[in-house]
């Protein structure tokens, strides 16, 4: 296990720098001005980048970073405890989400996709470098919180209609069969986003996009306080 | 010019067969059951099938659809403006987010990733089958428009803060340079989403997120009014 992990293109690696990643290797061609100030760097040909870059269309800079050691989970404010996603499109718009609304805490459980699997790095857009994100047994560590846990169900209580707290649990589920029966039972309270179709025929929305309709409305009602 | 899409799966495939879309060819393996009742295909192997698919992980059927006809845009509701969409996901996200806010109407600039490429369709899981798209030159169509425009900007002012009509159109812009210059000068309303981070460096929302959150705040408070 070498602990690394890869970020490609000159935003994404500058959000990674500035917050203190530990640079392993940095890779540019010769076109790039973008890191003259980091002494730590192998001038390669595009070609060569080519090879190496998990992109399909590679930029003109390639980094690896030390994967940092996971933090304490912090025991107040808003969490967001995801159960299963696979998508790595899906657990980057996600980090994005968290670091917009302030969420500073994610749990995943160990059958997310891998926080450091490259899409997941090139889709946060360097957002993850803000985001203290946790790999756990989800139901291990639901059991020992003393907040609320909201779980994400379609037959659960319109989210306009409740009040809702600041300190608080948000579990979003897997993509295709949702959040799992032994999650279920530690949930307290079951929210749902209501639907507006007048054919009433979408299965569901993107778990991305059920994530950003949460947390607006947790921090828009917290904000009316 | 044949006109003609791809729909991969039974599922998606299923939602366009409701909705009455004209199949061309369906394409099944001999292991699949789901389309018996369907005398117009074509049973090849798994082989033919990973051949003419647009997947990575091709399922066990496709099927080429006419592509109908634009139907004219509905006068009265809430209308999605899409300038410059570029990611087929992000569009087909969205079409969801149409489907599941009884979005009738989505007007795409020209420039917008086409609805009918293969990742649009997937992502939309068919219910792009309910949606009205229309591309055209938005510019000439918001000159005709008589209801209020809203446009996404950074400096926009909250959407929390203002009382959102029910006739309408959102205009959301392109994933790095945001809404045009020339279309800008037709937005009656500058909106924003706002940012809860405490570092307040998030650059941006994803264009699917910001719309999704869009949406649910027209749609919650009508639903009070």
């Amino acid at each position: 296990m070498h602990q690394l992990f890869i970020a490609e293109g000159e935003k994404v690696i500058a959000e990674f720098l500035v917050a203190k990643y530990d640079l392993e290797y940095l890779f540019v061609t010769h076109e790039t001005t973008f890191f003259n100030h980091i002494d730590q760097k192998n001038i390669i040909s595009a070609t060569d980048i080519n090879k190496i870059s998990c992109l399909t269309t590679p930029n003109n800079c390639l980094a690896v970073f030390k994967i940092p050691t996971q933090k304490p989970i912090d025991n107040s404010g808003l969490k967001l405890v995801l159960d299963g996603i696979q998508d790595p499109g899906n657990l980057g718009t996600i980090i994005r989400l968290c670091d917009w609304f302030g969420i500073s805490d994610l749990i995943c459980s160990a059958n997310t996709v891998d926080l450091y699997n490259p899409k997941v790095v090139q889709a946060t857009m360097g957002s993850v470098s803000r985001v203290a994100v946790t790999y756990c047994d989800i139901s291990t560590y639901l059991r020992k919180v003393s907040i609320p846990i909201y779980g994400t169900f379609m037959d659960g209580e319109s989210i306009y209609n409740l009040k809702l707290p600041e300190n608080a649990i948000i579990i979003l589920g897997n993509e295709g069969k949702g959040i799992s029966p032994e999650i279920e039972q530690l949930v307290t309270q079951k929210v749902a986003i209501p639907r507006f179709g007048p054919m009433q025929k979408t299965e569901s929305l993107n778990v991305a996009s059920a994530t950003a309709i949460f947390l607006s409305e947790f921090k828009r009602t917290q904000r009316n306080l």
